[in-house]
């Protein structure tokens, strides 16, 4: 694992190592002042970095907070930090390994509370680097069992979604709810807004197919605008495949053909069981990935570089 | 500035001091996965450690955060961290500070992500004490300009108010969006919840007086069970001052003949402005701190240590 702090990279053999630190008035620490981006490599270089950046610069605007870098000097930051990374593997890992690059940036250090002369000093950043684990082909031929938890998504007009911040209770909070749940084991958490609507998981877009049509709740509801979730629905209009950006609610989804999510480390992972219930029972895939999502995760792996 | 961090005592000369450190995989600096307090001393005692601390334990429990560390630990660590601060200040100082005592527990160190396995280390905590700065009298006099700002407060079914947690993004943007107004200058927010309801402001409760009696949005509203507020609804039935906790919108807001908030730091403070709009503008007392708030901050201070 190495971390970037500020544009000093540390190699981290220890999680507790005392090397990485930051000030405890970082207001990343004092109040999850703070964005972040999570990109990953193929081929051991750095996909998406762009549109990663992009989406820090909106969810930034949607903080008022001041970027003082620019984004190119956190593409290179990035990738040079990647690159220490995999120099450093050991030999026989150099060759199938890939590699997980999350970004944080915080408003910066500053005294205790909101004033604008609390905040001294100019946004600062980290960057984690470390190896990537994706879900295996057993893991994706099982798929995911999710909670539909009774925790709201946050509200776009309270904290939106769609600012990728430090603020992350709200998911993990979910992620606890579902997991901890005595009755059954499941893997992750979706989230409604208010109205009964679905939005999106913890960390991830989420879809269902139904007579080879696709829906995916729309963006102005209050979902993050996931880089896969945009590159899976362009795919799919691409070859043909209908898709429909609509609100839904539970009862839509239990009798849905096919369920999927799409994130940056998962790609496009079937969901097979949602609520005990196992979803695409009437078909021929009851419990399994239904060939809509076997499609268009394959599509998506050819499209990469 | 006294830092404590996880029992260490560092003296900061200066904010950004290489001492007082945390973990970049600290939680709280992950994902604002984080709880806090704010106490105060009156005649260089901590005041309501205890109340401030079953707080914290309430919000332990509405963030499935188990604490590793006893309550009366951390009481412990806050009275010691504040007597290091006292005995700290140069000889001139000595008499006439009082001290501000943060405390902030983090769910803990671990890997990036959600699972169980991903929280290896118990709660960490950081008390950081600095000199206690009030409102000035003139202040009192002048009372705050607030801005009801369009954001909505976090809502309960999503990331509810009452827990203090380090997911303060919420009542930050709302102070920006509030004093970042070119049209006139405002001292701090308040906000609605989604139905248009008032709740609070962005680190403190709001009440109102209209012919002489007392109004506060409800507990289950979604807002922070403030210590100051229960003391003052307290103090003001015992002396025979009626108090209604219950749902306004801003148009109440505005006939009001006083307003005014609370908060560990402020006690009982005024709010003489609101939305451009003069409180009390029918009554003799237009824009001036009103006689039931006077005399609640003067009951308030009365019934202290």
């Amino acid at each position: 694992m190495i971390v970037n702090v500020n544009g000093q990279i540390f190699e981290q053999n220890e999680l507790h190592s005392n090397a990485a630190k930051i000030s405890v008035f970082d207001r990343a620490y004092l109040y999850g002042d703070s964005l972040y981006e999570v990109a990953r490599t193929y081929h051991q270089k750095l996909y998406a970095v762009e549109e990663h950046l992009l989406r820090l610069a909106q969810s930034a605007s949607l903080s008022h907070l001041k970027l003082s870098q620019s984004l190119s000097f956190f593409a290179q930051e990035m990738s040079r930090t990647t690159e220490v990374f995999f120099k450093n593997l050991p030999p026989k890992e150099k060759k199938n390994t890939e590699a997980y690059c999350r970004i944080i940036v915080s408003r910066g250090e500053g005294k205790i509370g909101f004033g604008h002369s609390c905040i001294e000093s100019k946004t600062l950043f980290t960057i984690i680097v470390q190896k990537l684990s994706p879900p295996t082909s057993e893991q994706f031929q099982k798929g995911y069992a999710m909670k539909i938890v009774d925790r709201h998504r946050n509200s776009p007009f309270a904290l939106t979604p769609a600012m990728k911040s430090g603020n992350y209770l709200n998911n993990l909070l979910a992620y606890l709810e579902a997991t901890e749940q005595s009755d059954f084991s499941y893997d992750d958490a979706l989230m409604c807004d208010s109205r009964g609507f679905l939005t999106e998981g913890t960390t991830f877009n989420l879809f269902y197919v139904r007579r080879g049509m696709i829906a995916t709740p729309p963006f102005n509801g209050g979902i993050l605008d996931g880089i896969t979730r945009r590159k899976v629905i362009e795919l799919a209009r691409k070859n043909k495949i209908e898709v429909r950006e609509t609100y839904f609610t539970k009862e839509r989804l239990y009798e849905a053909d096919e369920v999927f999510l799409t994130s940056t480390i998962k790609e496009v992972f079937p969901i097979t069981r949602l609520d005990e219930i196992i979803i695409g029972k009437h078909t021929q895939n009851s419990g399994k990935p239904g060939p809509v999502t076997v499609r268009l995760a394959k599509l998506f792996k050819k499209n990469l570089p």
